[in-house]
């Protein structure tokens, strides 16, 4: 309906100005990172300035399916195209994963190492839950590849959780407690990704009720896990620039 | 009517203008704004940046929505957005929170508790907000919406108030006074937002009517409380960066 | 007429070059200034931005307001927004205060106090203009308006005067000839603008040569209190940065 | 002809592609420039800048005003604006009279006293050009016109032949022969204006013909009186920048 | 079909978005590098801008080619290029062996015997491959002009690993494993491109999914090729530029 | 026929690539070069940004002379400009003379005396092959005029040589070999102009064959005229610069 049309349409437009705003936070902030950080600040502002360039053609996208007029909203025939968040996730879960494995402060080899098979198995999770969400029904095909997209998004969360928690008792006092937040953010926000990918098996819903709960879940997931986590790891490189000791 | 289409299309004309005009003049000032300010500077900027996006939004779509001709104003049957708004508060009324948080100079725990908490408050503020605001009418629904809304606002705004009145003390005086001016705007420009969305209910009005006093009062507290208020803040923290006490 | 549409045509075009060339002058030209006079020259250089973001409206509004084909004029039934130049003013002209107070090297309390009564009366000048200037005719209405708005202005212009002369011998040799000017310079620019509202009530004239009269005479008036007049403001504040005194 | 229309059409195209690239080279070579000298090197850029937004505005109106097709050329009835070369003039000659004035190294008063005089003669010797220019034909208003801006072109070229000689002799060694050619090309270039203006009269020719040299004859002025002339004024400059005697 | 239509465009999408942040990347990453290296992370930076601008093309070219409508892809009779790609190489190809040869630190002469040689070769490579791939078909015309295309790609190919294998002693402990990732990621991505090429001839397949295989397939190349083989590029100019030895 | 088409087209696009990368690498590698070269480089970039600009007017002017439908290729009626090369090569030779001069590191006088007489033939040369491109014909008026600019290219071309020729003995000893090199593409890259345009008289050709020998080979041409040529120029300041003799 309508409703629906709108709220998905303000959906997007919110992850737009979300996206770009966190990007001009991070690189306007850049001046206050010590040099040792600011490798990881970039990355951040890259993560959020790839899913804002997103946004704009998913709303684009959005805006091409329907033609709406006097309240009421029809298809035009153009497909919305479902992907988009994929072709996102693609370059920007790997590169989160990159962000998380600097905050860790491992070795350099470790550091690579992790990078390499944390980013492949990634990509994997990504690239098994594509046909899936193309499928563009809530269905068999839907459900056998998300499952397969959860072997290496267990594998991906676990090691984060376990890498994290090692990195936090190695990191000095005033940022414990925003690293231990930033475990949790991970933790809880990457769960939103298949949990709304799923929900339209576990609570029976129309075809406009699965795409707000799908379409706005995965919005408010992405701000999450994108602009919102970016601050943490900001304000964590941020007090390390701040301390004399780590600066 | 024809002056009322004009006298709000102008309103949203001067509402991008006073935003990208702010912006402009927060980050162009930065160089004269200690380090340790700069960031409450950036967020100033982001908070106008924001809105100065969403105010060029919200009038292509009020352009959209009408066709005006020899002076007579019909409808296109394309809906003026009117949750637009909400999509740039649920944004930049945090920012806001977080801009004033800084300003009281808390502690880091108590700033990042504060934060949270009241960024909070104000997202389920504003997402209380939107159901009423888009049912189109001035009704129950809208009513109800609001009545929630103001729950999380009073706590917020007595939350504000009093910590703001708080570090008014432990502030340098060359501050105190425009800190106390900022105390006041915040409570009376977000005041102002609930008085626009209620008024249709205390003075009868038509459709028209109302929707110049729902539109230009929330551009009038809009431009307050994000550019006017914004300058308070730059002057305050550049007071702070001329003195050698503080900068 | 033709003629007379394109002069006014070529008026609001000269504006735009006008208004766009004074700001990147003054903003190239930042770094010539010393860091004390550099937040005046920012919103100097921000008046005439905004001037040149709404002098590209009213140009796109005039030009949609009429066709030009084979030398004749005709009405395109899209009404020419005259109210632009309120929508302009209201943001400008407060700032230019701000310019001149800020010229007149107050101290800190009386800076705020000053700027923020005659900034408000600035804006209820323009405020009290508008409905006259959107009557859209030459009559009852736009004298009454006036009349009304010619109060504000009268505190404006008497308190600008006595407070620039006022501050004359308090400044540094090498710029009392050229706050002289400004003062003239704002008296005069600033009295052409009401001159120019009440023009076509003295001599009678049609609709386009009034038009013409009202559209080129706040064009030529914006420019010299503007761009001009900004010019004065950059020379004081570059020539305060080359003298060791005051730099 | 359809010759006649490509070769005005390149002709504004290099027009377009002369000016904003000298903009670019004067701007971009700032950081060679000692702080004595910048803001002479600004406003040449600021001429270029200003005369490449003109000619991008001359080059649409150009191409509006004809249909090409199959090598034919028809006019479409939206006019072509003769007029926005002088929108142009009213801004850049005035600017490139303070140019060469700041280049005569005169006392301060002096060179504000030669600015004002020679500028206000500069913009009457514009306004009077254009009614003439505009009346489209060529006729008496045409000729009488262009008489009249006749009067304060020979003071100005007079002023400047006398002032710029005067100033040869006070200038160092490495200058004095830049200074010498600047003089002429001055004086050179700026008469080509009026030769371009009358010629028609001198020598009998074709609506098509005289607008090719009307429209060519302008352009090559420009370009030399602008972007080469700004040359000359950034050698000087950045000789001047290179002695330690006046750096 | 649909599937396969959505399938390249999304695969274009992500090439754009991956070389436009990977231009970011190293080019807001400059402020880390030594001197010594920066030209080199320059070029690391145009190769991914070029990529970025032609994908942006070869999306275009491929949204002109289809109308899809209903889930049904129809031809619109314009081409799609698929030589965008061979414009693309003709230039990124020499670049990225530039970088390559830079990062051997060979002597100045032989770096640009080198340079010279091996470019001249890719842009042989580029040039003999272009007439197989516009013939549009998979037959005799793209066989021959492939299997002449492959004599240049083994001369560089082999010059690459021998020069890359010969550079790794000379360099430090640090960047010796990037290195020797490098040289891996060089052989393994550029020997993907005659595969893609000539995998139709292989495998057999239809029409749709050889366009599937060779648009995916040269794109995951190019991607890896250039945006993750410029990771590698930065690393070891960052480490170099990091150590006090090759700072 | 359409492969024509398309090959013209790539090498247009190929065109603006190479035109805007090398721009953005001079520009970006300015902070490489010591202040004694700026200016060379920056003309270096100008000379590419102008030919980008104006490879983007000619792309533009050819796919708007051409409908191409299902693998055939109409005339549009609309012209394709052939004569935008001579608008780039009117400014473009000039100031790659300039480069040149600057090379050489003549005296002052003597490198403004031989850059106003070898501008001046350039323009002449460029002035005088105008008319016998723009004939549209393999014709009697293409060979005299070309013939023509042949006086003043001979000139350009022995002046250049003869003067590179004895610059090279009083350079340094790490850029000879460059400035060797530089003599001999300048050479055969000039001389590369008038062969493409005396080509189809020596050769017979019909109209397409011979639109794509002057379209490709003009490309061909400037790319190493301008974009090669100026990596030279770039190389011999870089190497000056990395020398405390000459930096
Ligand atoms: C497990 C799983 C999935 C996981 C997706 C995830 C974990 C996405 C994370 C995205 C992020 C973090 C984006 C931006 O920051 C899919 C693909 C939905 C398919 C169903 C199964
Ligand atoms: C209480 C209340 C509301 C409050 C809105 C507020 C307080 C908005 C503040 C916005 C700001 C400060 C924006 C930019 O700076 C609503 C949502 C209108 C709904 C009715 C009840
Ligand atoms: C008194 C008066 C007026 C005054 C306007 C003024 C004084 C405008 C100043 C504008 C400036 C200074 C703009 C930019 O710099 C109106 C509104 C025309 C209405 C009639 C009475
Ligand atoms: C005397 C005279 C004229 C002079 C024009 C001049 C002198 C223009 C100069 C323009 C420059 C210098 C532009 C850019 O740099 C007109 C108006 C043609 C009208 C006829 C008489
Ligand atoms: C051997 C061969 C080819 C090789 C292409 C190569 C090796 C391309 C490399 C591109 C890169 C590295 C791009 C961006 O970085 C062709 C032309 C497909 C034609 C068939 C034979
Ligand atoms: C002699 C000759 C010509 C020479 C052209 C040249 C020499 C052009 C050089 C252009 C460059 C160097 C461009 C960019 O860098 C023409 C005009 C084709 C006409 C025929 C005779």
């Amino acid at each position: 309906s309508f409703g629906q049309y709108q709220l998905i349409y303000n959906a997007f437009s919110f992850g737009i100005a979300a996206m770009l705003a966190a990007t001009l936070f991070y690189w306007l902030g850049l001046s206050q990172i010590a040099p040792k950080y600011k490798l990881a600040v970039i990355i951040t502002g890259l993560v959020t300035f790839i899913a804002g360039y997103h946004y704009l053609r998913i709303f684009d996208s959005w805006e091409s399916a329907f033609t709406v007029m006097d309240g009421s909203v029809e298809l035009t025939g153009v497909a919305f195209n479902q992907a988009y968040r994929y072709v996102d996730w693609l370059l920007t879960v790997p590169l989160l994963l990159v962000e998380l494995i600097l905050v860790m402060s491992l070795t350099k080899s470790e550091t690579v190492r992790k990078s390499v098979t944390l980013g492949g198995a990634a990509a994997l999770m990504i690239l098994l839950g594509y046909p899936g969400e193309v499928s563009g029904g809530i269905d068999g095909t839907r459900f056998i590849w998300g499952a397969l997209s959860m072997i290496p998004f267990l594998y991906i969360v676990y090691s984060l959780f376990v890498g994290l928690s090692e990195s936090i008792n190695s990191q000095p006092g005033e940022v414990r407690g925003l690293i231990n937040l930033a475990r949790w953010v991970v933790v809880l926000s990457w769960s939103f990704y298949p949990l709304v990918y799923f929900l339209p098996f576990v609570i029976p819903m129309d075809g406009g009720t699965a795409t707000v709960v799908i379409e706005v879940g995965y919005t408010i997931a992405d701000v999450v896990a994108k602009a919102f986590f970016g601050v943490l790891i900001f304000m964590i490189a941020f007090r390390k620039s701040q301390s004399p000791a780590t600066a």
